[in-house]
């Protein structure tokens, strides 16, 4: 039976992620916060302001009407900005009793809360129904239908099964997990690394630097998942290692190209006006760093960006965080 | 007390290893096989044969002939390629009774011995004072004097902070280790892996393919490593994980470029000759898919790298190693 599924938001990963539902024969409705897209999607196959010329699958429709695209929706996917995330869903009516998988990177400023949580507490879903999906998945590849692997993870396996189900096309490899919450801090702090890894780029320092700083990373991100109840292997996976590396590589990251114009000097407002879209890492940074006080867990380089971005400190602290320490016991 | 060291090897990494310990303070003595080489070094403070114009510090002396260098030295470091190691051990004095730390990556072919055991075992060399070094360690950012760290791993914690001490130079920060066994096999397989990783890239696979082989190539490295008494921890650091991803992350690696020409079609004759210096992990493949198959590991990245290099199989195996399996747990 053809799954119908609701995709809500409407950029560039929400969009591609569409395309990949479409591919693996769902039927896709797409909701876009505004008119003018859903109906360039809908009428003319194509999402401009964020994947250019590239034409999307017929079976895609859209609509700005949330309502539209959750009726009878067998299954949701969420892509929405993880700081809007909540003021949208206030927005919609209560999300339907069927499996909801989030797309969404990051923390939320201010409550710390996961994409998880607020899903369930904003949008009225079924915590047990909600799960996540992360790995090495830049979308403009993924909208190139290059083959990659992902990691899809819900509360039982019987879910996770049904979020793979839906990842059908054959460029797709989905992988599942029970590790709902270590998918999801894997996915939302890889932002902050990469933010740091860019901005060493942009210092000028080279692959030894910046592989240090993303294994580095990784530690952080795991000590952090761990203490939130993820499971370490989690962190191991695709979904962890794979996400940072794939992100970390990438010029097209736009966490990376924040990094990169911060460490050409630029401040945080001028970086983040070069980059154009939405650097979830930054606001994320600032929840990380929050969450990872309040446990008591040491993320000396989620400490150095947000020292950056918030505090005006000079970006060399990103690497002297990583290099100042003495000879010691690794 | 300066100390007085022996460099075994001036190929690109023992001549730049030779500066940073002169860096460090260390007077240096370094090995070249052959007598032109040892002469530039000697009277010109150059190897224009590995390093092209970069000046060598003064501290630096070199000889072809190993007994000199040996002789009275407080340590020895060994950077003689895996495959010629034994053959080259066979034409010298027995190492002294001083600490040896290897910079040699790779699996003895035929014997599948580590370069440690080769050390003991050919160079009669102290098994309780070999160590070994590994990290993300790109030789030409280090020799350009960019700071990264290091892992040196020795019996004990004493003698590994001895090989602490002699990575003085304020560029590269040394974390100790015990773990002998875990960081020589992070550091040997890697280099398969980059071969792979490589490919993938020539093949026109974008970063969530090779991020995702980079990730499954850290945990066959992980599985091999612990089945051979290695600690789960050192694959996840830098010695593992660094110099993995800056290994795979660099143009400048002999085993990326040499995966990049397999990629692009070249057998792989023509894709050495385009390459020129050793990449070490032809060699390195066979021996360790050898090790891994007597242990009952499954490692089927190396496997697919085997099968391509010494069986004339498909590069597109290599990938297809990774995506061919269906939907399952992670």
């Amino acid at each position: 039976m053809t799954a119908r599924l609701a995709v809500l938001g409407a950029g560039s990963w929400g969009t591609t992620f569409a395309q990949v539902l479409a591919d693996g024969g769902a039927d896709v409705t797409l909701w876009a916060r505004r008119e003018e897209v859903a109906r360039e999607i809908r009428e003319q196959h194509r999402n401009s302001a964020f994947l250019g010329e590239r034409e999307l699958p017929a079976e895609i429709t859209a609509t700005a009407d949330a309502r539209e695209a959750l009726d009878a929706a067998d299954g949701v996917v969420v892509a929405i900005p993880a700081q809007s995330l909540r003021a949208t869903l206030a927005t919609f009516p209560a999300l339907p009793a069927v499996p909801v998988l989030s797309l969404t990177k990051g923390i939320e400023r201010g409550t710390d809360a996961r994409i998880s949580e607020i899903l369930a507490d904003a949008g009225s879903a079924d915590p047990a129904l909600v799960g996540v999906l992360s790995g090495p998945n830049l979308s403009a590849e993924i909208a190139a239908r290059q083959p990659c692997g992902s990691v899809v993870a819900g509360t039982t396996e019987e879910i996770a099964g049904t979020f793979a189900s839906w990842c059908a096309a054959p460029y797709l490899r989905a992988y599942t997990s029970t590790d709902v919450v270590g998918v999801e801090i894997a996915g939302a702090v890889k932002n902050v690394i990469a933010i740091a890894v860019g901005a060493a780029s942009g210092l000028g320092h080279g692959h030894n630097t910046t592989a240090s700083l993303i294994t580095r990373g990784l530690a952080e991100i795991t000590r952090l998942g761990v203490a939130l109840g993820g499971r370490r292997e989690t962190f191991s996976g695709l979904a962890g290692m794979g996400d940072l590396v794939a992100t970390c590589a990438s010029p097209l990251s736009r966490n990376h190209r924040l990094g990169l114009a911060l460490g050409r000097g630029l401040d945080v407002e001028a970086a983040a006006a070069e980059v154009g879209q939405t650097a979830e890492g930054v606001a994320t940074a600032r929840a990380v760093a929050d969450l990872a006080e309040r446990l008591g867990v040491d993320m000396p380089i989620t400490r150095a960006v947000v020292a950056v971005v918030d505090h005006g400190a000079r970006i060399d602290q990103v690497t002297t965080a990583l290099l100042s320490r003495s000879v010691r016991p690794e």
